[in-house]
């Protein structure tokens, strides 16, 4: 066979962003120039906004600080976290493609067992441009992967599958610990590559992690709210397990899938368990109550779109959670200010786009 | 390191019984002897009673034809399928052992990437005696492996598991498709070693297929009937279907396991789809009633046993299916004359004992 005249454009150039939180320089793109470079980035520049965040040469980019959050969100940038990664969340709501994919600046590209280099987000784009399968368990895993398909006893009305929301990718080397894992076990690291993709099953809630994520923009991206993390609240590490949650419940609600599984990126340096454990300490006694108030919810019939869904959410949170801690009532208010942030941004297309213009620059290649 | 002076025991030596049901010599054991050998077989000879089985030498086992059936069960023997590897069950029934593996004649030993050979008892055994976590779902999969643990996010409370009932391991090569499926796609094998182990989750529903599975027979024996299949039955080839579905939402309902994945055999060979077509098609059909059944099906608090669970649950059956067809109010006794048989050889220790001695010869390594 020979080679095409001309090379096949890299899938959903104009309809992906790629969101990176980040507080450093972001040399680590330069592993992943040949993945990303056809792609659009959102840097969301965390803590101090005067430093200069350095891009490497021939991305095309826009970046965020603290500054900008604040001046296009007005009183509203309240619900955008501050010294946390969870101020990425920031970059779903100014972005206008239909597709996200975000990922942690210690995200290295990692290898497959035949040693090739793993293009992260081919993969992430192939899961959710291919259905997903909530219903039923189907034991060769994904059935719309090459060389599979759905085994005998998998009911024929369900193969069709539902349109895929959510991809969520792992992790080589540094697997995503808690503080007190991190703790008893320093020295464990991830080597196993598990060739799956799989659906996670409806009424199942995972523990999502950030840090390697795709999702469809429009249809969850309105649940993808990383919650109130970091600087002035109680707790840190829980803005990706939020989510999770949300969307999760939202999802399944919804008729939508989540997909985890490949594919892989290389975690390099596992975060300081000492700070982690402080930033974590609430959330692990307060996620033996989240968790089964998560796997109760029961949204109305009448929420049919994401943000009707959210802001019901939001209340039970309130009425369900408030009781637990203070923070939930803050926090339930921040999930309102959020969607109507994301209302003012995403809905009339003309008046909010000349608001959400970045102050950073904006390279070209 | 130095090797131990004495072998290690094979695990669980003399509390597993290997149950294969058959219509062949079962020169196929020739390949399993490493494995197979320390183990006690318990053989059931399907179709004809006068054909004789060989077994290779050296092998411990006990084989049951048509015959010892009837003569074992009197009455009952009608629970028990005739031409279908449904007859299967009836090893379960006879066994007195823990745990149960049972394994398909077509299966030999697959190879791990590196190729080495694979030793499936070993792996199932493994996923019995580890527990599950079908409450919340583990993204890195087995949390109990080496190597791997909970992920950020996992509720502490639910990091001890549950006990596991069941170990569905799957195939390399000839993929377990239905008739439909295998007449349209005739060369596909399944070719990718997933290197995975992991807990289906509660409330979701899979198709449990037998030709490579292993159970606590103490935890759910009573309810992996395999129904009725084959000779004077409208149905075959879901006689594992049922089994599974009947089981999942018994291991839901009693706090108990099911895992599937890890490890693969390879299966040698694929059936007939033109025969099989003949015996599904009724399943296929009826299977989109039959699911979402048992996804509604709701046992009462009362039912604290498998038994009790299994007679409630063959109650449901007559009145949900009864419509469906007459066939699942014969299904509906017969699941209550199995329970009956269950109890008869394996409550009252003494009595039920020289009952259930077989026909076939005894052979000691």
């Amino acid at each position: 066979m020979s080679q095409p005249a001309t090379p096949v454009a890299p899938p959903l150039k104009d309809e992906l962003d790629i969101v990176i939180p980040t507080i450093r320089n972001l040399d680590f793109l330069e592993m992943w120039r040949p993945f990303f470079q056809p792609y659009h980035l959102i840097i969301v520049q965390d803590g101090d906004p005067s430093r200069v965040v350095k891009i490497p040469e021939g991305f095309d980019y826009e970046l965020y600080n603290r500054n900008d959050i604040n001046r296009i969100l007005g009183p509203k940038a309240s619900c955008i976290s501050f010294k946390d990664s969870a101020c990425r969340c920031f970059g779903y709501l100014v972005s206008k493609k239909k597709y996200i994919y975000t990922i942690d600046d210690d995200c290295f590209v990692a290898k497959d067992p035949s040693g090739k280099d793993i293009n992260a987000l081919e993969q992430h784009i192939r899961n959710l441009l291919t259905p997903s399968t909530p219903f039923f368990f189907n034991t060769l895993y994904d059935p719309y992967r090459e060389g599979a398909d759905f085994v005998r006893g998998y009911p024929f009305s369900l193969r069709e599958g539902v349109p895929t929301a959510i991809s969520h990718g792992l992790w080589l080397n540094i697997p995503d610990y808690d503080a007190p894992t991190q703790l008893v076990k320093p020295r464990e690291r991830n080597t196993r590559y598990v060739d799956a993709v799989l659906t996670i099953p409806k009424g199942t809630l995972f523990p999502l992690c950030g840090m390697n994520l795709a999702f469809n923009r429009d249809l969850i991206g309105p649940a993808m709210y990383f919650g109130l993390m970091g600087d002035g609240q109680p707790i840190g590490r829980y803005d990706d397990m939020w989510a999770g949650w949300c969307t999760k419940v939202i999802a399944d609600h919804l008729g939508l899938g989540v997909k985890t599984g490949l594919p892989y990126i290389w975690h390099s340096k596992a975060s300081n368990p000492f700070n982690n454990l402080k930033k974590e300490y609430k959330g692990i006694y307060w996620q033996e109550d989240i968790i089964p108030f998560f796997q109760s919810v029961l949204l109305p019939k009448e929420c049919t779109t994401v943000q009707k869904c959210y802001v019901e959410l939001s209340k039970l949170v309130k009425e369900k959670l408030g009781p637990l801690d203070p923070y939930f009532e803050r926090l339930s208010d921040a999930m309102v200010t959020w969607i109507e942030a994301w209302e003012e941004l995403n809905s009339p297309p003309s008046s909010s786009e000349a608001a959400a213009k970045p102050n950073g620059s904006s390279s070209s290649k």
